[in-house]
């Protein structure tokens, strides 16, 4: 079978495993006060052109958002997120877990817009009995997003702009950051989510990386006591090193967006197959993810060779599936499942 | 600096990171479901002598307990423990984030006894106004213990028929367990733990794995839907492969008990010569740490050249201090800091 | 100014206060284990054919879902509801709070069906990564809704076969059950709430009561050790004397339905009014709340003498605005308010 | 039988069931801002010397502490407290439940002392792994303690002063404070608490009140969007003119130290007759519970005519038992319960 069921199927750049035989028996101390996490932390701030901003290594995604968000938010507090968000559709329930309402606006595409959030805000503030529900602390959206679009710089701005001017922290997830800062249409840059979010984090576990997410905060007051909270939340590693290692050479060399260039590059590949044979989109995205719609015939047909998601059924009978390819996809792989089409 | 502060300053096994590069691009699924998990699930089911058992595999220690103890417990309920349990005291909190009152009874170097547990149940059930009060579910020990110490099998026999009797669960944590099979004085196995706990877990990262933890649950109805749990707990590796490769390793060729020998062996040379020396001990420990009182000119001293953790200060102003050896400790280390005392 | 804004502007019913005038200095336990709560219980119990149900006395209708849902879910289990549903809108995130998500379903003039509970159901079983979500674990609806609707015997009947056959319970939210027993259209009794449901309350505090809401639990055994989940989120009174007195006082003497029949009514009269006039109604409810859609210059033009809710504005500007009656609301006030409108 | 269980074993000071029924029909607002809330909250600001205080009532006496607790906490933070102390043995696990640690000092006939607190935040200061465990957040004392002893105003400066200093916030519990106000000994004013704490609550309740509890926060920053945490928590009446009414009328016309002395009187009386008589106390109360060592023998034989708390045993087999009066106690019951000595 060939995959294409996710970005987190192989093991990692083998530059991470070969720093990590070179390294392995040197002695250092642990929860990620090594000297490899600390020099992955340089090599983050300074890639973000942050020099005061604290770096936080988790070991996934959905411990990365849970935990960051619960300690963005007091516990009167919600998170405000587009209905198609990985915190409110595919996490389990961990942010209410924390104590926390996700409150759900309609995605387009999968993305929040700065209107939208206003519109919700000026209902709120308009709502006389507002002290009886949950208080809005905070817009959580992901570049890119659960469906594989992205946020222009300027939308991006304009939802970090209309958060603040109400009060609300703005989180940024990026599990698949690779996959966005190397997509052609990008123009968000790492320095423009330091300078726009509250924090956001660069996703190791899905673009390259042997295990981990990078969070970046640019303003540490905004989390004090953080690695308190990490250890709480069971989030804290005893062998730090393998995280600092990973980031330690996953951002050097340009590695990270090389590594997003090339899944990227077989996605869009595939896409333009999909389209020259006719079939649709369920979205149009620029990233690693590609949703398209199949009648229940070529799924079946396609699901003896090939592993990919089912992602949702629609009104006429036929799914949504996704394709998803990686840093690590094989470009024969590509090729043969285009050949199937 | 030579590091006796903790067993997981190193790396990992080196066999462990062979068997990574080896099947590096080999694309398995996520989450625990690939082929290298289930080897290891197979391995230790086996070692345990318990075929239905189910394995679910984490990324540290702190989450282990956190979780397992949660999903153990339903949200009246609290965990009795040792005041000296990590899950009181080192654990920032984790099960009290979760809902839960740790119960502590005093322990007697650092354990519980069947007797202590009986004592206290019979005076909670004595107590007119019991509904009033947590709910006693379950019962914590370590093998060894925080303190380094172990349970025979006669006395961790006598807690958890205590405890059955009385309709408590038992869970062990073995974050170190591998230290603790290795000991001479030891009479414990995994089978006897897949007989007399509800679930226990064989410990990884202080024990030789790269990383992670293995929790063994005898009988997995006391743990529904535990995949939800730990998801919404953040405590699901995307690559499972990790932690599946770390086991199907560790728990092979005997290398899980060779590794706790080595450090067994190490800690109990030097407690030797701290005897021989002269120095007394906090506690008799015959696993790989080794608790002495210092005075603190001794403590200086050795500190220009060694790390190790302070522990406590005791009343006639010595210090505690605790060594930890470990899998990849160098004997040479061992020799240069006993020639130091 | 005259209020419609609720029905928890009075006091209660005199007999409440008489009776507890009379027993004020009489010598009781505390906790809900007076003779008075005791002899509530029976009455409950009666009334609902349903001799081995638990009756639990709370003190509002926030905490007495909260506590509710928290003590019939696990922790990684959510309640399903209509999106317009007290608990996803107007609890300040109480289920989140105690971790729990809120699934919403889209209410049809604040109902839920059994048909979309049902085909929710099937998609979710349907799901290859439901054990990525949280795990549905039961069904609230109110009865009356938030908008006032009420559920027919063969419509509650039909969610709670469907929520069952699904492993799912159902949870009937009665803060306003007086005015739906009261209503002319209900053929819903307490009996067949009794029959239909896995545990319902009686709204006391809406419903003429002081204080005080009666959860009724058919089957006990689904809400082990209750009163500790009820002491431990602070719903224990220990004067349980007065929510025992009001319950024991509404439930004699077909007061309870009285209460709701006065009620509803004026609320009744209230529509019949506005439609003469020409207003159109945002939702045609039976009970003692009328939505009605006003212009501002009428919403102006009433607050000067009268209070009722903002409800929500709609696209062409007018404002959804409720009128709420009560057990004691004055006749004469409500000619007022037809004859100002 | 005659009923020395507990203080809340009668109705209320009859004034406040007077207040009730005149008011009765009074249309008001709900949630607590009724013109009688309004009033107590005015009588309490102006008792404590603090017009910038603001005042929040509760229900109930575990419902304050825990969501008070909750409120002035964030997540990664626990509360110091004896080990008696009512959050800690009695609540349920009310605090653990919001996620918070009960970190326990020994408490000396139920009493922390500034000393106490200053020795363990410096071991913890001193502690190099303090970021692993809670951080202490606020301490929690009761005045009277659950020991029925009182802290002179010198004791409470010293543990404010204390506690400030270490940037902890001090709470005070004063769930019987009516009863420490009255007693000979005590000379902590309603001003001094006002001064002292970050929080503290005038118990209803216990004191004669119908129902409820008044939280005053002196400086309220320490408690932003209470009323929304409150409301999260089911701890908000929707009837709060129940407990507005209850504190109006008790704050007024010295009732409160009235309801407060009449205890006190019986109780001291009640302590001097079972000295005379030769039995020992277990401490030796200044205010309206008094607990007392008797052998087994004379517990069943007073349990004939008489309720009373069996409070714990000790070593020599006899039972600490606790006599509770109140505002309501009869004279004449007190005299019968000496005879009976």
């Amino acid at each position: 079978m060939l995959r294409f069921a996710c970005d987190y199927q192989e093991g990692c750049i083998p530059a991470i495993l070969d720093r990590l035989i070179e390294t392995n028996l040197v002695q250092v101390a642990g929860y990620g006060e090594d000297p490899f996490a600390e020099n992955a932390r340089r090599i983050i701030r300074e890639a973000c052109g942050c020099p005061q901003a604290d770096v936080h290594f988790f070991a996934g995604g959905t411990q990365t958002n849970a935990v960051t968000i619960h300690g963005l938010l007091t516990s009167y507090e919600g998170v405000i997120a587009a209905d198609t968000g990985h915190v409110n559709g595919h996490e389990a329930g961990a942010v209410e877990a924390r104590g926390h309402k996700v409150i759900t606006l309609p995605g387009i595409d999968g993305k929040l817009t700065a209107e939208a959030v206003r519109t919700w805000m000026e209902a709120f503030l308009d709502d006389d009995s507002r002290d009886h529900v949950v208080q809005p602390g905070m817009v959580y959206v992901s570049q890119p997003t659960e469906l594989g679009t992205l946020y222009s710089r300027a939308e991006l701005a304009a939802i970090a702009e209309t958060a603040h001017a109400f009060g609300l922290k703005l989180f940024v997830d990026g599990a698949r950051l690779a996959y966005g800062l190397a997509a052609k249409e990008n123009d968000v840059t790492l320095e423009d989510l330091a300078k726009l979010t509250d924090a956001f984090y660069i996703g190791g576990t899905k673009c390259g990386g042997l295990i981990g997410e990078a969070l970046v905060v640019p303003n540490p007051k905004v989390l004090p006591h953080f690695f308190t909270t990490m250890k709480q939340q069971g989030a804290v590693l005893a062998k730090g090193r393998l995280v600092g290692i990973t980031f330690e050479v996953l951002m050097s060399d340009n590695r990270y967006v090389e590594a997003g260039r090339h899944g990227v590059e077989l996605a869009q590949r595939l896409k333009r197959a999909l389209l020259e044979k006719g079939y649709e989109l369920f979205v149009d995205t620029p990233t690693n993810q590609i949703f398209a719609l199949l009648d229940q015939e070529t799924c079946n047909r396609l699901s003896e060779k090939f592993v990919f998601s089912n992602w949702q059924r629609v009104a006429d009978g036929r799914r949504v599936v996704r394709f998803c390819t990686s840093w690590a996809t094989d470009p024969a792989a590509v090729d043969e499942l285009i050949a199937a089409l």
